[in-house]
């Protein structure tokens, strides 16, 4: 059993241990949360006050002055490292659903055939995915996420990679090879992966794949989401936007599309936003792929290896088979959620009876695992006596 | 003709005076292009800190305890009394296109027939149609402005209330009632006239309205836009989010539509750029928008006045068919604008030969008019020696 000196050597050999103080922590606080909202970097208030600055005093120049009109490539092309994408591939625009509504609908006017998915996807995914089969008269199957890989057949298929109430992985190379043996076209939502383990995107030919901001990439409540596309497809954005015009400053009436990547975006930049992502990707600068990977798979399995005594954990405890979560199904969940909450250790709750916690690479430590784990089970014992 | 010293007297006695000094407005800057990018409320810095130290104290809880999770709704509720809505009828989110094409497939799901626009319409929106169009398979008209009303028919119809080329304004209670007699739904996009006049959304029974944060309302670069649906209406949104679920945060796989404006949210709002639209919209406190369209008629009738010397006014010389701002059909009318940029006076170029000049009757005075004037007046006498 991993013990309290263990954690403490092992922070103190982490080769990413620089990295946390590149964060805003609130102090006294252990933030098991940054699956669901990253923490601010510290350079946010400073990004704050340059935009607030530059905006009084540029005004409209400013999308030229100070570079916003370029700020959803630039941002895109800091997260396409992230997820083994190439330069121009990414850009950064809209929210996750409407990402996802616009690379589904592409798909569909690409390959004939039903839209795959699977039960454990996130539900506003289903929602989206909902709507464009009912729109476009396309069959939607939803199948458990066990099933899937035997389940693709040609059409298209959209899946999140990391389960957001079990943590449970997906195997993104396997299942995206599957898909281009039947035909399929293959879109992947990021949201509970991008930033916590490498994803090699063009590696594997995945097709598109979309993701959010704010979770891994620290990026702020709401920041926008992000969008890639495989270089050599070609398809069309079912929602043509000014942004996604060849010329957009050329005030054309008739729409000629954009080449690329530019080709996905919709109306004008969420800038003030969208800057405070930007600035959060620092965090990442020097930063290997491969060592947050590993480190999360010892913060995760650490954690496992001392809560499994607890409660039933939902999490699998393979580790190639997780992301980097750990779910716990524990009577009174709820109670634990907001008890931990107020010695500050920030977990969240996931209906029903599942108590989540998230371990973010670039910022938890070994012992934050450690005392998490110890407070669980103290307030277990408080409470079954 | 109008006089220095009538500008002077108008300034002193104009009910919104006061308004002027909730603006930061840069020192020695005649700012005319608010009607492409409002400036900043002086209130925006502390805003931005504010949310940078909730963002870093509350984390998740920010969502609840910073009262996240109800921007939309506070910011819709906001806009409405300025474009004549009542509570609960407007929601903030997305993007102007966003809205738009949600609002237009909501309405070809209510009613058969072609989709009408003018080919005045701003540029992206023809775009969005064109794509509304080719997924649904309804033909998109797009007729001359002056034929709009004569070629109103069942369907729907979707224009912009003022032209941003040539400030023309169309009729919105005439057209609106048009379109209800004929058995059409009319969709309206206000992005270059809320915030500048009353508009009485309700009173004419419009069926929907989209509109943009960042030009009379000064929500920032790239601030996200608004919706309005009459309250009576039922539909569809097509794009099913996770904020447009009837409980979000029960994480319920089924799609259950939340009931009113809500269903026609998407995804995550993107709080930091809400935010301070937020604190922006304070600019309109106590302020009556009928003045504020009084205001606007005298400012762009003063600046005709003269300018109409210089160049061909392309915009409408009766004040009840424009908006808030004057373009000027002028030789060299690219050099103009960089020529009036280096001494503080700032308006923006149009494609091809326009210049154009915004007139946002809340930090604009009388004497800005002048001296503008003045300036083209002496940049004319100097290129045509």
């Amino acid at each position: 059993m991993i013990t309290e000196i263990d954690c403490r050597d092992l922070d103190r050999n982490d080769p990413l241990a620089f990295v946390r103080d590149r964060f805003d922590l609130a102090d006294g606080v252990i933030y098991l949360d940054g699956n669901s909202l990253g923490p601010p970097v510290r350079a946010v208030a400073e990004t704050m006050n340059g935009l607030a600055n530059d905006w009084q005093r540029m005004l409209i120049r400013g999308w030229w002055d100070a570079g916003w009109v370029d700020l959803p490539r630039r941002v895109g092309d800091l997260i396409a490292p992230l997820i083994g994408a190439g330069p121009g591939t990414v850009v950064c625009t809209d929210s996750t659903s409407i990402n996802l509504y616009k690379a589904v609908v592409a798909a569909t006017q690409l390959v004939e055939g039903d839209i795959l998915t699977d039960s454990g996807n996130f539900p506003s995914d289903l929602y989206v995915l909902g709507s464009v089969a009912e729109l476009t008269g396309r069959r939607l199957r939803i199948v458990d996420p066990e099933q899937v890989e035997e389940s693709i057949e040609a059409g298209v298929v959209s899946l999140t990679q990391v389960d957001f109430r079990t943590g449970r992985r997906h195997d993104l190379p396997a299942l995206t090879a599957r898909a281009h043996e039947a035909g399929a076209l293959i879109v992947w939502d990021l949201s509970h992966s991008a930033g916590a383990m490498p994803i090699d995107l063009d590696r594997h030919g995945v097709e598109m794949a979309v993701g959010c901001g704010y979770k891994y990439l620290n990026g702020g409540p709401g920041a926008p989401a992000f969008i890639y596309v495989r270089l050599d497809l070609e398809l069309t954005n079912p929602i043509n936007g000014w942004f996604s015009h060849r010329v957009p400053f050329d005030f054309d009436p008739a729409y000629e599309p954009a080449t690329g990547i530019d080709q996905m975006r919709s109306g004008t930049p969420h800038v003030i936003s969208m800057a405070v992502l930007e600035m959060a990707l620092s965090a990442f600068d020097g930063v290997d792929m491969r060592a947050v990977r590993a480190k999360s798979e010892a913060l995760t399995g650490a954690f496992i290896e001392i809560v499994s005594d607890f409660g039933e954990v939902l999490t699998p405890t393979e580790p190639a088979l997780r992301g980097s979560q750990v779910s716990l199904r524990i009577e009174g969940a709820v109670d634990l959620i907001s008890d931990l909450h107020q010695i500050g250790i920030i977990g969240d709750y996931r209906p029903p009876n599942v108590a989540r916690f998230g371990f973010a690479p670039l910022y938890i430590r070994y012992i934050d695992v450690w005392n998490a784990a110890m407070a669980i089970r103290e307030w277990r014992q408080e409470t079954s006596r």
